[in-house]
């Protein structure tokens, strides 16, 4: 976490977030402050109760894991604000991605340009998402995969390392890191032809390795180009 | 900064890094520590001083701005601690890299899936460079341009220019974040066609939108797809 963000949920009249996230905080939340959190799925409904708070003149800080402006909370709550013409002087705390915490795990695989992708088909079609990996892993660009599955949702990860397959060799390093920077974390490192028989969650952000990607005392480390 | 990160430097034997970052966090430097900063282009010699003095048993932080695993000095110090068959204990300390730093100043332009490209060839061809623009201009992702140019190579940017706008429309929204967290920040929303007229030097993101990207209250989202 920050000390911007720490700053921001000590001084908050008001806490809004996924319940979840809300725990995470718990401890900093001071006295006396209203906290709306609730489940998944009512992101819109949170996002309207922000805003509502905001127009009384009310502190009001919406929780996001990680940062609020990747697959989180930040532009939700710009449309609604705009869209009930609410006038709030709305301030973004950026925060650590999962892609840069899971990075440090592993290693360094991010040196080199990269890219992210979700593999929920929530709000993208699927053949978007398939359009994405097919052209990240041509160019070369390391990958980074948020939402990789869920009980019950296993097809978009095995249909993501069919394509991965065309463009990487089997061998190609993986890291996978559960829970980063919660209770419960785990990290490995596998590789590709290895990627679906590991354990992989919601709660999973996996990278995967470039061309140049390779094991350097046994960490996850894509060169940055440097003579040494 | 991270509460993680800045404990690390306050409580450093040795901190290590470029002048200009080590000039950030001085005045969270105790008194007594060994500083090693050094000038750009020298980022190999620092790694071994930094490898040097853990062998030595002492508590060595280098520093990088933003993330240490997005361009910066993470992948370094551990290929030549491996080089150097130095058996220490390095621990990764991810932070708030530009990308996400940047979004939060323009809005939420990266509430979908992303590429992050440098535009520097020092160390990575430009061949590739560009086949990682046509693949990510082609397949929408939103995209992230780290060290766009500097006095003297401007080059890169308007060949990205040329790229991008065989893909984007000319209206599409562009944020540029200069100085992102520091003294002398900056932040304009422009669209593509005009980004060759905006003041970009080294210490600029730029963040293309991508076809959904829109301006909200005067700031840059890329929607998520939630029902409104």
């Amino acid at each position: 976490m920050t000390l911007e963000a720490k700053q921001a949920v000590e001084t908050a009249d008001v806490v809004v977030g996924y319940k979840t996230y809300v725990k995470l905080v718990e401890s900093i939340i001071k006295l006396g402050t209203e906290v709306f959190s609730g489940t998944m799925g009512k992101e819109v409904e949170r996002a309207k109760v922000a805003v509502a708070k905001a127009l009384e003149g009310k502190k009001v800080v919406v929780i996001s894991s990680g940062d609020p402006g990747v697959y989180g909370m930040a532009g939700l709550v710009l449309e609604v604000a705009d869209l009930e013409n609410a006038k709030i002087p709305a301030v973004i705390i950026p925060g650590v991605t999962s892609a840069t915490a899971a990075a440090a795990r592993l290693g360094a695989p991010l040196v080199t340009d990269f890219a992210v992708i979700s593999l929920s088909d929530l709000l993208t079609p699927w053949s978007l998402i398939e359009t994405r990996l097919h052209a990240a892993a041509k160019a070369d660009f390391v990958i980074v995969l948020y939402n990789p599955q869920s009980v019950g949702r296993t097809e978009p990860l095995a249909q993501a390392y069919q394509i991965l397959l065309q463009y990487r060799k089997p061998g190609t390093p993986v890291g996978i890191v559960r829970q980063v920077g919660r209770k419960g974390e785990e990290t490995s490192i596998t590789t590709l032809k290895d990627l679906l028989s590991c354990e992989v969650d919601m709660a999973t952000t996996i990278i995967v390795g470039n061309s140049t990607t390779r094991i350097v005392s046994k960490r996850m480390v894509t060169p940055r180009g440097y003579d040494l």
